[in-house]
């Protein structure tokens, strides 16, 4: 099937979705899971053919992201089951205004209609992708990288047969075919076909839909997360956060990828988070890439001329030494990317400052940014992390795949 | 000033937002208004200008538009002391969230930053906007059509002095030299300076948009509005409706442009729409597009090829004939902008069913498609309405031009 026909697929199941109730789609998200237990078999040795013709191309970390087994496929069908729990967004009344002569006017939350998402090789992002677009009341279309497409596929028809097994059109979930370059420009621009469209992956996927989507986009999850250590900060307050947002998942988005250090704590403080990051951890020592400053208070690695505006992902961190918050603030609105920034401070004064002046989705005072995520947030569930301002900031949930509309009844109301 | 220039100075003005209090803006706004009071000589020489050069150049309707009075200048002022008047939608907590461990995340409204408006020629959009923008907590960049130009420049140099005597930088307004398409695309593609873009105009500008952004953009203000009536309406109304939302102001976007009439009911209710929308019209007596079958009730005009896809914009509405909701509902999310449509019945599960299948910004059920505006819905001002589905849909107020971020406090908290 080509692309076109598929998103032809997903627009005639869109003009179905004003038919489901609420127990309907729950319904089909339990059988879904059940389906996805019921052919792990099948999906196993598809996973299986994926790996095989994945290793020595692709790293070891990716190999492991990419690999599915039985209790993964649990995961992921508790994952559905957990969706199904949360409350529906979809038909609640926002807001209600009666006018003058009697016109009643509700703002009500709808689906936004076919949400595609754009993703690489994680298979679990299949079900949990299908799951909260369909409990939002959305039709998903999914596009797999290509390392992964056996997998996805395999899923994808368990999934599918779930919504049948439940008495739902199987077109509300469907995986594009093709895994070129050419199906992801062709979602981009499917105009009138995809209301929303996520793109799931690296700067090149982002930067490549910003330039050539003319659906609607939100971009989601690269993070270059900033902790600035204020003047007067607990210094093991700060070493503890640090190093949580540093090491304890270096490869997501938002992990700590800059430290900025005021000026006055510096020569205190440097020493001891190069004894916590470097020299007390056996495995995994931190690389520090010293601004000029720092390099002159600890041994490190100069900054080079990228490493303020670069996601490491990795055991490495940026360090900048500042005056002040309001030269923090103006660096990190520069260089960050919008999702994760953080103030270790005992001064309410500079706390309040920076809460108010970071240009970001997650501003934290005193805690770690390794807290952004949709679970953590409270939304019970996460479709990314949006670095955009319009329409969603943040982790996005079930909310967050909804628009609205106005629903206005009148007797004849004319102005 | 290249348009380049004026977005670093954006840029830097945005810097300071987060510095003035809700009565530092007030302050400014009030003292704009005087200011554009004050200059309304000056205001008026340079339009009068504007239409000198335009005569001959634009249509009658397009000078009409163009030219101020000291009444419309008046009421510019006024209208933006009705936002002085309107709450401020900048720092509200529109969620708390305690988590276990004592982290406290707040869902915080904020200024978009940089927001920038595209329009042509209509003078008043000029000051409309900066206050909108300003009362939002925003910076204002604005572009205006040629024809207007010199009465823009001379507006924003009224409301940067009102900045100015209120001691706020008068950078926080500002509107782009260049007229030419360069500083439209310039806009469109000014990553990192705006933050918000909306183009206020025709289709030409919309699509461009759409083709050309990479900034984040909100489309607005094109509107093929359908009333459909269904078998069961009342004929009295259904013909009140439809002469409102045709004839008393058919340039505006909430105006409908097509009708859809269920076949039951056409050959009983066609004639009685043309006697009143043509025979009965002395003045601006509507041309009807008729479709096939409806040319073989009542004479008018065949209906061509793009009747069903225009914005006419005027005294001409296109007639077609459906069996029955269901296919009202399907032509109408076919061939519609997304703007506004409605229902005329009495029958409360077509009416339903219209409402809940219909996939534009304002559903009517039996009232005119002309209520669609932001003072009508209550919102105090509008900036615009919007026809995409992302962020903001239908009539644009104060709070669609904010966003929103997280900011989380904690004591040291990690994950």
């Amino acid at each position: 099937m080509t692309t076109q026909e598929l998103l032809k697929k997903a627009k005639a199941a869109k003009s179905t979705l004003g038919s489901y109730s609420v127990e309907d789609i729950d319904r089909a998200l339990t059988a879904m899971a059940d389906a996805l237990i019921e052919d792990a078999d099948a999906i196993l040795a598809e996973n299986a053919a994926d790996i095989a013709a994945s290793r020595g191309v692709i790293s070891d970390v990716m190999i492991d992201r990419l690999s599915l087994s039985a209790d993964r496929i649990a995961g992921m069908a508790q994952g559905i089951r957990d969706v199904v729990s949360l409350p529906s967004p979809v038909g609640k009344v926002l807001k209600r205004v009666e006018r003058p002569g009697g016109l009643v006017i509700e703002k009500t939350s709808v689906a936004l209609g076919v949400v595609a998402i754009i993703y690489e090789s994680r298979p679990n992002v299949t079900s949990d992708a299908a799951a909260l677009s369909l409990k939002s009341g959305n039709v998903c279309v999914l596009r797999c990288g290509k390392e992964a497409h056996k997998s996805a596929a395999a899923i994808v028809k368990a999934l599918r047969k779930g919504l049948t097994n439940a008495g739902l059109p199987e077109d509300l979930v469907l995986l594009v075919e093709d895994t070129t370059r050419q199906s992801a420009t062709e979602l981009m621009t499917a105009d009138g076909y995809v209301d929303l469209l996520i793109p799931r992956g690296g700067p090149g996927l982002i930067n490549a839909c910003v330039k050539n989507a003319t659906v609607p986009c939100i971009q989601t999850g690269t993070g270059i997360c900033h902790i600035y250590v204020d003047s007067t900060a607990d210094i093991d307050m700060a070493l503890n956060i640090i190093e949580n947002a540093k090491c304890s998942r270096p490869s997501v988005c938002n992990a700590e990828e800059v430290l900025v250090v005021a000026r006055d704590i510096a020569p205190a403080f440097l020493p001891k988070l190069k004894q916590r990051l470097v020299d007390a951890r056996a495995e995994n020592p931190v690389e520090l890439r010293l601004d000029t400053e720092a390099a002159k208070i600890i041994d490190g690695t100069p900054a080079g001329e990228n490493d303020f505006d670069t996601e490491f992902l990795d055991y490495i961190l940026a360090v900048k030494i500042v005056s002040d918050v309001d030269e923090a603030i103006a660096h990190i609105n520069r260089h960050s990317t919008g999702h994760s920034e953080a103030i270790i401070t005992s001064d309410t004064t500079a706390a309040d400052k920076f809460a108010r002046g970071i240009d970001s989705s997650s501003v934290y005072v005193n805690a770690s940014t390794r807290f952004t995520d949709g679970g953590e947030f409270g939304l019970g569930c996460e479709m990314g992390i949006s670095t955009q301002k319009l329409h969603a900031r943040g982790p996005m949930g079930l909310e967050e795949l909804n628009t609205y509309k106005y629903i206005i009844r009148g007797c004849g109301n004319i102005r």
